[in-house]
């Protein structure tokens, strides 16, 4: 099979390129990147050096694309321009696994308050949000994907099987998230330089980040009830990984046993998920590198409130793992090919 | 005016013989430690070094403390060790800040809730717990002052003043820090590696961080009813700061306006707070190496909650540098003396 | 086949563990640790959750070692305790590969020189020192197999082509190195403690680091000669990565091109082997998580020198990276199998 | 006397406001940025939050600077533009600090060598180079001072003293240094983005970086003859520091001894030079923040090479420390004023 990647110029585009170049049942045959057009991408990815040194990087005209024998397409664009791509792309056959936010709602009204007006709103249902632990084995079958947002997926993989399971509240839920600088993506701004960045913690974004947007549409789907939920981010001096720290109200009567059972339910079998033992907190040290996102729970019997940890490599499983992870499923190859857990 | 540091092999330590040592109104004529005992103080030192040659580290023993000549002595000693040297130093007319925990609070029954036995609970409220810019004039008179905790120091500040102007509940407070891992201490375990502690972000102490306790007492106290707060601290890979992103519930009718009112009132002419323009959030980097704190508030439309930032240097207006401000003020020195705002 | 790993608590025995358990070609079925021995490895490791559950951590005593149907042992141990367990596995029929420095040298003399006395010198000679891209086949059979240094692999691999190919002089070579803060091992010393590294960089271990030694007597195996080499070695506050910066006299009419067709004939084919193109200097970056050495190399007209660059991961090409490598060379596994490029 | 910063939008510009805003014997009543011009100073520079709330950001045009009644200017400006504003303010009568390269050198012909065409040639010797510790009282008279780079810095004020003692060779001096980040400007680069040169070091303009011009000027001053040096420069992850690592060769019968009288006749009585004890090498982590120089050499018995160690803070004594400084000396102020030892 043959697959291709749109926009790599970005850290998520270069994970992509990383991971997919040395994966065992695709072939990366197209990297397309406007900048970088005509160079040789083992000249432009270390991790290409002496390998797919035939590979050239192709300029993002979409009519070559579509006139192109990939197979399925990866779209690491910005929010607003995978759209673009992605109407035709469709129309002519392909797959597409999609990285931005363009598809990732449901609601056309929702996208409008958070991201502004859809230039495609009728393939915002041509589409389906897959975080593969969680979503239904019918999702799969879209050509369209939407690889989730890197805050949302530490805050659903933990939030939805209790929320499935009836055991908190939908009101109320507070979350503090930390996430190293690769998050902001490769933008060149003052406040992204190396010595405004380094020895800085700060929030930013509140009140009304616009990952919230998919967060509350797939919380409500879960909870089968209306969610806001609270949320501050954090840029905190890391080139990469995300830190969730979860404050919920656990139903009447909900017991921590309640909330393991659930997550076990849901994550048992699952290579990407692990349940840290009672007492022990995730680390985003641990989990960078990999795809996995580690989870702890822990009561608190002085506000009444369950304390839920979360982290996860912000451009692995909350970006460009995830879209592998996606494939390997949709496809049928290995869960984990091409990814550690 | 002779000053003297007891235990300064730590790093609020380090920082009190850095500020005492250009002091233009205090002799530094006393700093000691144990491990350091004998060897001349700018050889420990890099910030001595060409400077005070003449001084040499003594032992910590509580005699020769007595018998000096010393009028005030700063405490940097862990928990529960202080106790051991404000007793006979106190009895001997001395006058004490104290750096660690052992007075920080009036009740001993919190004392016991949150460490234990408390070896001298008489002395609980012969000291007086000091926020320079909210304590009251009356409690520089105490012989034993406590200077308070650093993440303490990042919540009260903010809170208080709209706790005292009844403009908040005092329940469902929600704090989640972040702090450079100097906040840890000089302390000797695997986890303060720097390979552990890089490039990772991670929660701990929950649910029940000690400093909640002065938290509390502090703000029962401005709120005159009790105040149960959640609390969630983390590790992030920097030396130094801390920043607090706090959510509170506004009472019915408090308006945004009358919160900067208050922290106006408050703050106004005060030199170590910055209450920042609207629409900018802290960012610890602005305040490391100085004695303010910066603090902001925004009301999230959706929630009803207000947020808070503050960020603050741990070292310094989270330790250090606010006992050399309880003495610039207790002895009527310049309050900004050796301190940068 | 079978492999266990020795000594498996220090940061290159946990690189190992992630290696080789993920390895295709054999099975990972013994983790040994004194400190860890009982604990389920998967609880130890963060790359084994949800991985190998069954795997327990064993105690490293020699003849349960000795007794057990493992093939193959690494052995990450401390300089001077890889002995006390190379001699009796290798009685045993074992094969060892090993990544300390007790089988690096030939020369019980030098060994002396820069460590003390060897304990078991009749083994120096039954041991073979290898990279991979640079050993001879025959150096393969051996049952025991020392695994080079990271700094002397940063150094080596640029410049014994060189001097093979007779181009530069074996006086006068410079190095001066920069390594990542794993690369002191995980020991608890002040110095270590991440508020002491971070935002530091520091010269260390002048003017006769242990390095030397087995960079010494291979460069004097490639000239032919006695090579005496200036050495600075320098923590910089980074996880991982060691940056060398060679400063080399070349050999009156040598020329630049000279030097690069001797890495072409040597590296040309070699997976983990870059040679970057002019004008191009290598960055940790871009090799950490990888296997690869980055080289690169430039004239100073005005000097005369020439500069050499070269760029490796300290944990992997400096340490267990290799030693899968070596592994995979030996016994004929892809030799890239576990790696990445 | 009234001082006015000039270009103050980048890191030095930063710390010259934050060092002259609390000086005890100047008023600083200019602050130019192209920019930011109109802004209050005290919502641009976190330093003078709650200070100098009066002074209000100018444009940079150089009519209004010289029409002010300002007496000495700091010019924080690009090479190559500095000297625009200095020739109308020199022929204005006014006094001034230059932190750009424009009249570091002397000759014409080296400046052309490393930057090209001088726009004002005959300024190069209307101005003086000054190290105060280095410099000639007389220098201190000259209305144009260079203050110098910071490589320079921390290579000459080790070497200068050894140089003018007649105890290394001018010839074989080889310098490797690292910096901080800040060091490269606040310059909106990929290359300079936090998740680029976070966990990354590299070496960088090689073989001839511009600072050259300047070491080797000075060296030849120093030593009466021809000196080449071998500079290396590396870019390391932090803030602030720049660490460099010296390789000399003494002359015939120069001892260590001799190496230390040298420094001490130079420096003994010198508030911002610390000549370390024998075994210690310099930590950029205890210069930064003070204006301080620490120093420290080792003899290697098997090259017979002296090794230099030198640490700075590269925006303090390696620029703008270094500028103040001058006018401390310059104007007859504390020599410390200001400044941290």
């Amino acid at each position: 099979m043959k697959v291709g990647i749109v926009g790599a110029s970005g850290y998520s585009g270069e994970e992509l390129v990383r991971l997919l170049a040395k994966h065992p049942d695709v072939e990366l045959s197209m990297i397309t990147s406007r900048q970088l057009a005509g160079q040789s991408a083992s000249s432009v990815f270390p991790a290409l050096r002496n390998m797919h040194e035939e590979l050239v990087m192709s300029d993002s005209d979409v009519a070559s694309l579509v006139a192109s024998d990939i197979d399925l397409f990866f779209l690491a664009l910005p929010h607003g321009v995978s759209v673009e791509y992605a109407k035709p792309l469709l129309e002519a056959g392909k797959q597409i696994i999609d990285l931005s936010a363009d598809f990732r709602l449901d609601s056309a009204d929702r996208y409008f308050e958070f991201y502004g007006e859809h230039p495609a709103p009728e393939l915002l249902n041509q589409s389906a949000y897959i975080i593969p632990e969680l979503a239904d084995k019918s999702a799969f079958g879209f050509n369209l994907i939407a690889s989730p947002g890197c805050y949302p997926t530490s805050l659903l993989v933990p939030l939805v099987p209790l929320a499935r399971a009836g055991l908190i509240n939908a009101q109320g839920i507070i979350a503090n998230s930390m996430s190293g600088v690769s998050g902001a993506g490769k933008k060149l701004a003052d406040t992204y330089l190396f010595a405004e960045r380094n020895e800085s913690v700060k929030a930013y974004g509140i009140p009304k980040h616009r990952h919230l947007s998919e967060v509350e549409e797939q919380l409500e789907k879960a909870f089968g009830a209306e969610a806001v939920i609270q949320f501050i981010p954090h840029l905190v001096p890391m080139n990469r990984g995300i830190q969730s720290s979860i404050i919920v109200k656990p139903k009447a009567g909900a017991s921590l046993e309640q909330a393991y059972e659930a997550w076990e339910a849901a994550y048992a079998d699952k290579p990407f998920v692990s349940i840290l033992a009672k007492g022990q907190t995730p680390d985003t040290a641990e989990v960078v590198g990999s795809n996995r996102v580690d989870i702890s729970i822990v009561e608190d019997m002085r506000t009444g409130n369950w304390i839920i940890n979360s982290c996860i490599d912000n451009l692995l499983k909350g970006a460009s793992g995830q879209a592998v992870q996606i494939m390997n499923v949709k496809y049928g190859f290995e869960e984990t090919a091409s990814l550690e857990p």
